[in-house]
């Protein structure tokens, strides 16, 4: 799979994206992310991409031009483009599912005050929001979607870092059951008896009822949905 | 105000905030962010934090001693403490609103299976999910919330950053209008009439008109909440 992130902000994206899982999946050719400059396709020496809004109002514009040229120079015919914008539908874990699927996205990262109407209704496959709330630039916002998505490729989690039973993940919608960890007790706090019965049958049914539970008491939305 | 964020990857955090707004906010001493690596606090000379679940399972857990002499070695009693989390609730611009106005936040990242629920039960005054999504480390996430609380606290955005019209912020709940800029005509697209009448009374009226348009296709919801 081929990322090409396009941001006003390379280094946020390239310094988060080459630690840890990330990292290793980069080295390992599971996928190939690329962080590419917008200001490489302004009109001006100054590097110069955005503008004032027509009819007034504070906040900077992205312009069409760099936009238009960057994304028909890096995406060929088989490119999802994806817009980032506090506008779009909110992501989750299926869109995540559904994007590992793609062979190549493009994930460009919003501005101060958005881009350019023109640009926006001709250059995206889709719209996509992190969530309701506002950030000073997009590209953390595509790190974040980057992360959720390339997880999900085959051999990018070890054993350690993966689990089937997930939150948001399979069929069930419900959250994750408490875990515990060592040691068995710590100040005066003991982890429950069903978890050291060696049960396994007890300690499945145990956990799915704390699913239940939690998921009722935290997001009844989510069983609605199920 | 101060923000402590507690990871295992301090790098991503660091890297993240020390450009643009963020970067400038620092440098200006209008918010104080440190990022504390939770290996500090190992009980090995390995670093190690985290050790299998009880009961089984993939995946690691963070062990509670870590945790809390963390978060006791560095929250005061006026320290508002949030672990980020997907079992937790979804942090909209709402929380943003409401965290920018807490002195101390100490944000500690959740782990790849989750964290000793003893820990949970004790340490935390709330739980805060980035959204519907699974993640390989909450440093990201942690960076986002941070990103979205610090560009709330006065001085932080410039005139050309900020915008009282904003979505999700201000009592009404409608996504932006559509934004133009420079040029007025590309590839045969051009900008309204409207926005270059000179009618700032008529313009406005066009803007709110597109406001609703746009969220009640996008996103009927954010109306049901008005």
């Amino acid at each position: 799979m081929r990322f090409d992130i396009v941001t006003l902000f390379p280094e946020i994206c390239e310094s988060s994206l080459c630690v840890s899982i990330m990292g290793r999946a980069r080295k390992s050719e599971l996928v190939e992310i690329n962080t590419v400059d917008l200001r490489k396709y302004s009109h001006d020496r100054r590097g110069t991409v955005d503008d004032t809004p027509y009819g007034g109002g504070c906040g900077m514009v992205l312009r069409p031009e760099p936009l238009f040229e960057c994304v028909e120079d890096i995406a060929d015919e088989d490119a999802h483009v994806v817009l980032m914008t506090p506008q779009g539908r909110r992501f989750t874990q299926e869109d995540a599912v559904r994007l590992s699927r793609m062979g190549h996205i493009v994930l460009v990262c919003g501005h101060y005050e958005g881009v350019d109407e023109r640009a926006r209704q001709v250059l995206f496959d889709e719209e996509l929001s992190l969530g309701d709330f506002v950030l000073t630039n997009g590209a953390i916002a595509a790190v974040v979607m980057c992360d959720a998505i390339v997880r999900l490729l085959p051999g990018v989690l070890g054993d350690d870092e993966s689990s089937v039973e997930e939150s948001f993940g399979g069929d069930e919608r419900l959250l994750e059951y408490p875990q515990y960890t060592r040691p068995f007790e710590y100040r005066g706090m003991r982890v429950p008896d069903v978890l050291l019965s060696g049960d396994h049958e007890q300690i499945k049914q145990w956990r799915l009822e704390q699913r239940y539970v939690r998921t009722s008491g935290r997001r009844p939305d989510l069983l609605g949905q199920g």
